[in-house]
């Protein structure tokens, strides 16, 4: 089966390259049927096999581990008309009752809020191609008011895997990358061959630091209004490799304003829906880039809220 | 300073062993003072240093990554009053409409909830004792509602770390251990033993393993009423080992109906509120025993909610 | 500018009956062009004068006044997926806190729910043909995810007119009128004859009581699943009628299943997106039922939620 | 029964004049009790017979009906941590999915909101002295996370009256009047004698304007930090007289900052926990005052959110 996989993938690519995207659409079963078979729904996340969490683990080296996540609340900057609220509580000890013999009192918290809002990672259901998602899922068939009924955040697996860093700003010499600033094959290569990085493999989570996070709290409107960002060949590059997750210092991990004679969102619906890479955002990765930490073990445990679009997320690096 | 932790440790735990717990919190700023200093937020998490987590993640021998959460839904037994929700939309696609040129669609969604629904972790703002909470932080000072103003989760660090998992249900030869069955030393290391366990250590995630998962669906009623769980004793003892989080295949990690003379949700309050140490409960950990799966690399990420209580989450075990 | 109207009505309604729905719509703007106007959000309410109020006034008699709400909570049989939730807490109180010399204490709540649980309005921007709303309305301009930009019940003015009230079930000479019976002309006048009402008139609020409230709690699968109510005959006849409102005392006002040939909630479309006619679900007509409370003088403050497709209503009858 | 009641007040309330609140209180089961029984949920409400609103009923002389409600959204000002929002969806409608023959298209809402915003009753769950609310009901016997378990919104009844309506700024020669300004009897009964105001009577809704609503959108900052309106003497004033409901244009109704020596809020437990009067709170009164329409027929119908504290509602005066 997996020489199978391997014999069609290496096929499939190969169609890809000569035909082009919409011959290579004519081969499948959809344009955005998964390499993974008629089932799939976790896409990329498949190549992270027991091997490539042995392997990655390797990378432990130091023990430090890095919390990726930034705040969720309801000053974050997101994106409109996303909202996120939450309520403490004390039930049952109004006028400073308490339980029980040892006197227990207790909080409790209730969250509303667009999942969208902090950093989060984008399910396999977020975007599509004129309501086409990923692995042939037509919204009419998946896309419920009260929940996806496929494509959910409680499919995706235990992630533990590589991750490689790349980053732009040192790459581009500059504290914050400019908005609009695209990075495909050329900037990702280059920043690779800067910081050593030999390849970009299989199951890979890759990173973009690019100082954008620098702006929250200081300019909320400039990290909203644009951000730079993955472009499209980058993408494709990206899904050539194999990788499994990207994410990004910043709320769109996309290139925003979006590149000349890009679609709205193009590179979600190249990652997401036509190749099954998840994407993550808002990841705060300051700390690693001073600690040069190109290459780490990353580990996610993405909350399981039945029929969720996206989580909300802290993804560890341990290098 | 690590040796004036330890001997300060030693001095109070032998303290606390001779003149019991009352005289014990008389020789403490107060009965809830951290023993990592007034601006501590965060407890016997501190244990996990870099030494701790470079030598667990020496743990991951096959690469198997094992995802810890049940699902969050309206359906799953929850505490009551309890409930939670979820809306799926599609913002700016009303009428079949589609964004620009590659007709890009897409589903957000929105979540209501409490937050101590699926599987979850208590904050250390969660239980106290008499309105004080841990390391001395009185109800009124901190607790806010639209958020606590210390102890919220987002205070909670990158978390990988060394896990114990204890069979119950093998230790005590049954399928589903009996609700009300406290585990205190006698049975803590006893399992131990069983396994082949040689210790639980400072920093040390410790997770109870009894069936009782198992009756999700099948009896949500008896799921709720009550669980085999965590006794007094044995939560002093595993916080004289220093373990930094006790979690649980069930609801209450700690046993209910309690034991006798016990106070209500007294190990909440040892736990969290007298030690620092964090509840993960409604954890799946059936395939992981199936595995024998002892001893494992546990990271834990959770999302920062500001000011949150509890937090929904997904450990990872790796092994 | 009145006599304008009614001619323009007049002219109207012939070419209507004469030539059908879709020739009379190929004479308007659209096929939802209102009466009043392009600029009008509010229907037949328009035809609610000071005259017609002044004139409701005098059908107050004894000074009995009716509330017609059920209540709105979690358990109340509601259209799926809606839900409901309502949380009260003390903010600032914790640990038995007060506030100031008096010692003040206080309560305040939260509700997280689909509007439409309840007692409630369907606002002009409810129901649409092919994503065309009320008044030329088109979902693509004024439908968004915060919020309609046209349409919403913030719009309703005060509402205090006459209501008719129906007795089908005494008409039908039953308790409960069985679930997809329809209500058209024969039937709006047998009861009008039966009860000795002699007009309904333009502005009027029209009720209609089937019983069908004493379900709930004792069969709300059945009180789900469909009703008597409103066919499509006599929702066109309400509206040559110029009736502003239409209610009932289940949940669909429109006969559930559906007429033979009927579309799906087609009643509604021609209530609300054909003729801006308002629709008021879960009514309780019981008391006034007994009292033969036929005419009255009803009066409705609809809640003003900026954005609103419907709103948790509690209509007053006074006789 | 009736004479009872009626030698009961008059009894009580010269008691009360003579021996001052403290002693008063002694005379009754406890501080807050109700004149009208000890079951009674809703206070002066009982003043509302049908014969008062029949005499109400006759202050109809031109038809003319006042919306008393302002809008209800995120950004109208609100008590902190006050927060509002509102999401439209199409459910079954992704896709441009229509559905059936006719192609209906439907939207839906969902509210999550802190319900004191906007135009907003006060139920006589609302404010308490010391956890003591009204009619001798204490906080730990009657309110749960989940809702009050009396005292909630849904016992409020049909509400049909008299408005008597005090132009404050007319009064005071101003266009908006100061903050801080207190109302008192004298303030109250010159504001009656410039108006021609004969009485103010039993069952009566006292209606303040002072111009505060202006500010909304202009200075929303001053909206909130403080407003005139009733003082402790003039509440007492109005309970002496019987009013059933005082409402105003500004978000507190009473005066703030509080009047000297006053306590925290201490007009709303007067009138609330102490006499059973109810508040509503942001009214616009603005059209009445314009009009003179010093006495009218007041109704208001409270959705009725089961175990709700408050309500968002729109009264409807007309004349």
């Amino acid at each position: 089966m997996k020489i199978y996989f391997s014999m069609r993938l290496t096929v499939a690519v190969a169609v890809g390259i000569m035909l082009g995207t919409i011959a290579y659409a004519q081969q499948k079963p959809c344009a955005t049927a998964s390499k993974f078979g008629a089932d799939d729904q976790i896409g990329n996340l498949n190549y992270i096999t027991a091997e490539k969490t042995l392997a990655a683990s390797k990378l432990v080296t130091t023990g430090k581990a890095y919390r990726l996540a930034i705040e969720t609340n309801k000053d974050v900057p997101a994106f409109p008309p996303r909202t996120f609220s939450i309520v403490v509580l004390q039930p049952g000890q109004v006028a400073g009752g308490t339980l029980g013999a040892t006197k227990t009192t207790y909080n409790d918290d209730i969250i509303t809020g667009w999942v969208g809002v902090g950093t989060g990672i984008d399910g396999l259901g977020h975007v599509g191609i004129d309501n086409l998602y990923f692995n042939c899922n037509k919204a009419a068939d998946f896309v419920a008011a009260n929940g996806l009924k496929k494509l959910g955040v409680e499919n995706i697996p235990a992630v533990a895997t590589r991750a490689v860093l790349l980053d732009m700003a040192g790459y581009l010499n500059t504290d914050i990358v400019k908005e609009g600033t695209a990075f495909n094959r050329a900037e990702i290569e280059g920043a690779m061959k800067r910081q050593g990085i030999k390849s970009i493999e299989k199951g890979d989570v890759v990173l973009f630091y690019t100082g954008w996070l620098k702006l929250i709290g200081k300019d909320n409107k400039r990290y909203e209004d644009g951000n730079p960002g993955l472009g499209i060949e980058g993408a494709k590059y990206l899904a050539s490799l194999g990788v499994a997750i990207a994410g990004a210092d910043n709320e769109n991990l996309e290139v925003v304003p979006f590149e000349k004679g890009a679609g709205v969102f193009e590179v979600h619906q190249i990652l997401l829906a036509q190749n099954g890479i998840y994407i993550i955002e808002n990841l705060n990765l300051a700390e690693m880039v001073k600690d040069k930490a190109w290459e780490s073990f990353f580990t996610l445990g993405t909350p399981r809220v039945t029929g969720g679009v996206q989580a909300i997320v802290n993804p560890i690096a341990i290098r």
